[in-house]
């Protein structure tokens, strides 16, 4: 069992920025997210695309913003369980929370912050009717470990990036690789077009537009995918492996099941306070709340997890009196030992 | 007559960062502030500290963060009203606002955003019982232009950075520089501290300490000032100017006289929603309003702001529904004819 002061569920920027904020009032926190890396939707879906909207950067890179949070938090030396889904949530007699992944990983915590984003981000599924009966007897929505297509026939589905570098990578590990799109117009940075086009010249990535894969079958596992053209007649193609690449698509999962008020797919809030949701000891922040004028921002989500933690405060520290101080003035103590402080001015005698 | 959508009422952090979210809505901006650069507190009192809290920013100093600031709203061209401070406010049929200073400078616009921090900056003044009679006529508060006090006798009083800055500066061009300070230790950088010692040993500088002035005399203009020493002895010194520099403090100032609900000097404001005053169209922002739970933090500031400029677009634009677009998927296009975006991915056949 898992244990902290404030247990976060989602890695993204406001996540990431409640950790210092929590740090600063001498709070541990603990962050649960689906996804294998830190940074939610910045990290995974557009790191290297600027931003323009965070106070004080003129232009900031997605990933660059997560990295400069994650290194703004470090000193207070947050926990993570990263590539699990935070499953459910079962009150305790003394008010305190447990919650599980769909791992079975448990994390106790007297106050939790629900900074879910959109949600979590689960791969897009194409509509093939019998789809399900082969995930992960060869149809894989996502690719963790290359190595399992070695010396394999693998069919690749989609238009992006994602798309394009995966078959580009495959083409030196799979014994065939194919990618079907269902256009001859790829969406995806000008370098990774062109290689893709050169392996298909050298014969090393079988490309087949416009098409898509309509079906698949096997004898448990999968041997065949179905492909069908423009001009509506179908092929068959040998395949181990079948793997669509359509994207991501926020759902708020699990959590829709906690009985929190929910409207619109996003958690409502008292904004007037400390954005705690209808269970108290439970808060929304970011973009997966909701409250009058909500506006889905990073720098929104940033206020609202710093007056969270006051509330956090709170209710770990219950009649305990917290003096808010500057950091400019006082310094950060960090969990870790280090300290952070402006320099003093000099106090001399001069005779 | 100066117009504008948003009149901004101080030119600190908070303020600066309302230009950016105004100019998103195409709103522009103008903004007053008491002192002669823009930046509030971070650029005159502190610029050279380093702030912990700015979301995104492990360490930022306060001067680079109103550069930055600065930088982001550039685009959007706001109009500056420096070193004269709003005096009074008057409502117009229309329901628009006329902003008059101190100066006498007339500003027109249907939205006031007050981001007046703690106030304005106003020196701490000693308590000499005639010290009010010599003001303009030898006593100064702040240097303007040194150039007024060349060839003359000018007593400083402080010990902090501004009284051995301006002590180091002046011995060039007064006739004789005096420092008093109530005690021999100084406070300030160790460069500062040890130019004064070599100055005073050099004979460029006349050093008393520890002493305090306590008395002023003259025929109009001011002519002798009484120093008191530790044995409370007394003595006269010849003097054309006395310049006690011994700080600034914050007064909410005439804004207080607006009708505005004051509580605990801070404006109250509606939280739950945009944080208007009780007067429509005035809206309070940053360290000068207060709501139950209000930080005095500069990134609930930015927060304010940008809800505040939703409220604003409304009274501007009424009727008007705004689609609020991300800037990393529409990009920013300034007032000034730039635009700003993130590449597009390419599509392109591959054949």
């Amino acid at each position: 069992m898992i244990k902290t002061d404030i247990l976060i569920i989602g890695a993204g920027p406001t996540g990431l920025f409640t950790v210092f904020e929590a740090g600063l009032l001498k709070l541990k926190c603990h962050i649960i997210d689906a996804l294998a890396q830190p940074g939610g939707q910045l990290a995974e879906i557009y790191p290297k695309k600027p931003i323009y909207d965070i106070p004080g950067f003129p232009e900031v890179m997605a990933g660059e913003l997560v990295d400069n949070l994650l290194e703004q938090g470090k000193q207070f030396q947050p926990g993570f369980t990263l590539g699990e889904r935070a499953e459910t949530i079962e009150k305790q007699e003394d008010g305190s929370f447990i919650v599980t992944t769909n791992k079975g990983t448990q994390h106790h915590a007297p106050v939790v912050a629900i900074a879910g984003g959109l949600g979590s981000f689960e791969p897009r599924k194409p509509l093939i009717p019998n789809i399900h009966q082969f995930e992960d007897k060869g149809v894989a929505y996502m690719i963790k470990d290359p190595e399992v297509y070695r010396g394999k026939k693998v069919v690749i589905a989609g238009g992006g990036d994602s798309a394009l570098d995966w078959s580009i990578f495959l083409a030196d590990v799979a014994d065939e690789v194919t990618l079907i799109h269902r256009r001859n117009e790829f969406r995806g940075a000008l370098d990774s077009v062109e290689k893709v086009r050169e392996l298909k010249m050298l014969g090393k990535i079988n490309l087949v537009t416009p098409a898509e894969v309509v079906g698949l079958a096997g004898n448990d596992e999968l041997e065949q995918v179905v492909v069908e053209h423009a001009d509506k007649s179908q092929s068959t193609l040998e395949a181990d492996a079948f793997i669509p690449l359509f994207g991501l698509s926020p759902k708020l999962g699990p959590i829709a099941d906690w009985g929190l008020e929910i409207e619109k797919n996003a958690i409502k809030v008292d904004n007037s306070l400390d954005y705690q949701t209808n269970i108290p000891g439970v808060f929304a922040i970011g973009d997966v709340n909701t409250y009058p004028g909500k506006l889905k921002l990073i720098l929104c989500g940033f206020h609202e997890a710093t007056m969270m933690c006051q509330s956090a405060y709170q209710i770990i520290n219950p009649g305990k009196r917290y003096v808010m101080k500057y950091t400019t003035v006082s310094g950060i103590d960090g969990f870790d030992g280090t300290r952070k402080e402006a320099e003093k001015a000099v106090v001399q005698a001069i005779n």
